[in-house]
């Protein structure tokens, strides 16, 4: 039997608030939470598991005490809550009292690794619980509810039970080997591997629909310079001011506003007005929004409804050139209120637009994917924003529902990089099969995928990635 | 019977943490929360009180569940804590759900409130609650403990209770007024009349060490210019720079840093040079810097060891003219290492300060009360700093052994004007007792004092009162 230290740490927000929750975890949680904390009657290692008593921690406060026994609580260890007020003073004198009677500080994330440990949860829903508490927004906390609950884990293990039973058949004939037995029906393997490859291949491409989620779908807007891109940016984000957050310490791109439309969040990229150009400076920054067009999920391209015809058709057509399929193009033609007896009311704002527009709408239309939205709007003063926000909330569900991921989406890093080994060892399997490799080769490239997609859930795994992965945790949980 | 409608607020600091507590209290906390909460089994309405149970809050979070029913619950009412992982969506989602099922958001401080208006603390306990979460050192802490744990109130009802049995005898006598009865006795009423104002006293004057402990003890640094006050404030806050902390939001007072030595929480007070001035500018700044000195319970006098004896006693006597009787003086003479062979090393800072220290020593030793310590070192050094420290600290515990308030302090404004509204009205009522006022008169300053004492621990409010006390607390409080 494993010995477990008890370790101690306050699990909400320091500062000064109403209540703080201090918990304590391990082998001698309820024996050293007994000697901090006093009861009206009795001790802590006679009250019953799941209950609350009202204590004090003598000299320092009252408290309310949770205990948990081993193996109901979230570490599946023996586990108090000391609940307090939400004073630093007093949320110190009481670790302090903690780590006086035997406890030790706990490190990042050190009660989610015991509950791995100890079989409460594989890793890849641990690793949700971070997700979780993160997730700012409705599509990013169902992603991560989905996780915790096992969304992942079970489709990996699911896979994972099917091709060990068949591994450990071929493993069993290499013992064989000189009687040239078959465990392991061929035809039967094949078409696991034909499924289980299959099924890889869809969480690995729901990679880039899960990540959009988790970090905000990426939506880069493009255009000529001085078409408004930036006013248009900040008319997006002016009317959702209550929701606008910058993303704070982010190290994936420069810029990045994000807001929510419709519980999914969405990160803006502003980009330098894009021309053709000899200057060698001028087309390096246009080579740079060139890549963010390529890496956006939505691209906004924006136009002057004044522009001539040719020079608007030419941006498309630059724009164009950097798309692949999987991407959506909209394009907002921008300052229809520039134009003499354009209607700025939002109610005829289709009617005039369309009648301002006529010169550049057939321009547009031949140089555009077919479907791709187009709104006539200004974005100086609001008009079709709205339109744009409500295209952008389709765009995206859409994407996810034609996504053939269902439920499951696979959203973080780690294990898109064991889908992508996984994925690759699964190809040697095949080809071996096909070209009639031993079956020693063939069960140990099995082996591996079965290492890779138990690397996801924690049923392989080594001390250095969970170290990795629980370092980024906070303290507490 | 009242009815209590249900409120429900996040009682732990908003932002992303390990875990968040949401309290629900009311008539119908438990009827809300099952609505909002499922558990693998059965109702919350059929759990016991006092437990926790494992639940969800579907699409949402998995979560804790502690019940606590009336009146054993820290409103006094059903009340259910909620403890999920806190994130700003999760905990959202979860207010959402409990005030679409008839919840609303609580107000500031509306569970202490509420604990209050339900016989479960008195409303000096009920501030003692802020006091406690504000309290960021020992001594602050101990009194607002002290304050919690009925410190304060058992004294006012102790006192209450004898005077309001005194003043209905009296009253009684009014009806019987023809009869010339005399139900209460005088010269008893008078001896304990004699009691309460001594103890009324004790409680008033403790106010200014209570609040010294509560809001950090005023320490003046005083002196000549460029004597090394503001050099000597450096020296004292850098060595103690993990628990510097500004006072943030402080009306008090235009300077101040703060820091803790032995558990006591000091205010430093940096002045203006002193000196004799006949520029009205200058002076005025003179002036203020006398008001502080007034106003701080310890002044460090700061002189430079090179001045002249006689400039050294001058501004001596300019800064006693300002004290009176309660403070105390410390004499920091500074600047020693300046002096050739003055030695550096702290051992032997006594013998080479002494040294050089010899022309002034005796002219200090005239000029300031008896007893006061004089130190010689260096602030640029940190020569004496620590013995300085040592002497802030005993000071300040003589000064609390030595008040006569025992462990009862008052640190509250509101308390302290109620205590000197009540001290008036005694008055009143000696005088009348003295002058052989009529009894009809007499009775209504007793009800006065009834009145001013019990307003402390809230037997007698008022809307606007309470309203005043909670609105500083914070929501979820």
């Amino acid at each position: 039997m494993r010995v477990y230290e008890t370790i101690c740490a306050c699990a909400t927000l320091p500062g000064t608030g109403a209540i703080a929750v201090i918990r304590v975890s391990g082998d001698d949680a309820i024996a050293i939470a007994d000697k901090v904390v006093s009861l009206r009657n009795g001790r802590l290692a006679d009250v019953a598991s799941n209950s609350v008593r009202f204590g004090s921690v003598p000299g320092i406060d009252d408290v309310l005490v949770s205990i948990f026994r081993n193996p109901h609580s979230y570490t599946g260890e023996d586990s108090v809550e000391i609940s307090c007020h939400a004073s630093s003073y007093v949320i110190e004198q009481i670790l302090f009292r903690l780590i006086e009677n035997g406890a030790r500080p706990a490190g990042p994330g050190e009660f989610t690794q015991r509950a791995f440990v100890n079989g409460k949860m594989d890793l890849s829903q641990a690793e949700a619980v971070a997700d979780m508490i993160a997730a700012e927004d409705a599509s990013a906390h169902r992603l991560a509810l989905n996780q915790l609950k096992g969304g992942v884990s079970n489709e990996i293990s699911e896979m994972r039970g099917k091709l060990l039973d068949m591994t450990s058949l071929m493993e069993l004939e290499l013992d064989f080997s000189e009687e040239d037995v078959e465990f392991a029906d061929r035809s039967q393997l094949s078409s696991l591997l034909e499924e289980v490859s299959a099924h890889v291949k869809r969480l690995k491409e729901s990679f880039r629909l899960g990540n959009a989620l988790k970090n905000g779908v990426p939506v880069c807007i493009a255009g000529a310079a001085n078409t408004g891109k930036s006013t248009l940016l900040n008319a997006l984000l002016q009317e959702e001011r209550a929701i606008v957050s910058p993303i704070a310490g982010t190290t994936r791109d420069s810029i990045e506003e994000t807001f929510v439309i419709g519980g999914i969040r969405f990160r803006f990229i502003d980009t330098a007005g894009l021309r053709e150009t000899d200057d060698t400076i001028e087309s390096m920054g246009i080579e740079r929004s060139m890549d963010k067009i390529a890496k956006a999920d939505i691209v906004i391209a924006v136009a002057d409804c004044q522009a001539a015809s040719s020079d608007v058709q030419a941006q498309l057509s630059l724009i164009r050139e950097r798309m692949n399929g999987s991407q959506n193009l909209v394009v907002f033609v921008n300052k229809v209120d520039m134009i003499p007896g354009a209607g700025l009311d939002p109610a005829c704002s289709d009617d005039s637009g369309l009648l301002v527009a006529g010169p550049i709408e057939s321009v547009i239309k031949e140089t555009i994917p077919e479907g791709s939205p187009v709104i006539y709007g200004s974005a100086k003063n609001g008009l079709g924003t709205d339109d744009l926000k409500n295209i952008l909330e389709k765009i995206q569900k859409d994407r996810v529902s034609s996504s053939r991921s269902g439920d499951t989406m696979v959203s973080n890093v780690r294990h898109y990089n064991a889908l992508c080994s996984a994925w690759e060892a699964l190809k040697l399997v095949r080809a071996g099969l096909d070209s009639g490799t031993s079956t020693e080769l063939v069960a140990r490239d099995l082996r591996d995928v079965l290492y890779h997609l138990g690397s996801i859930t924690g049923e392989i795994s080594t001390d250095e990635v969970l170290g990795n992965i629980f370092k980024k945790f906070c303290i507490g949980k």
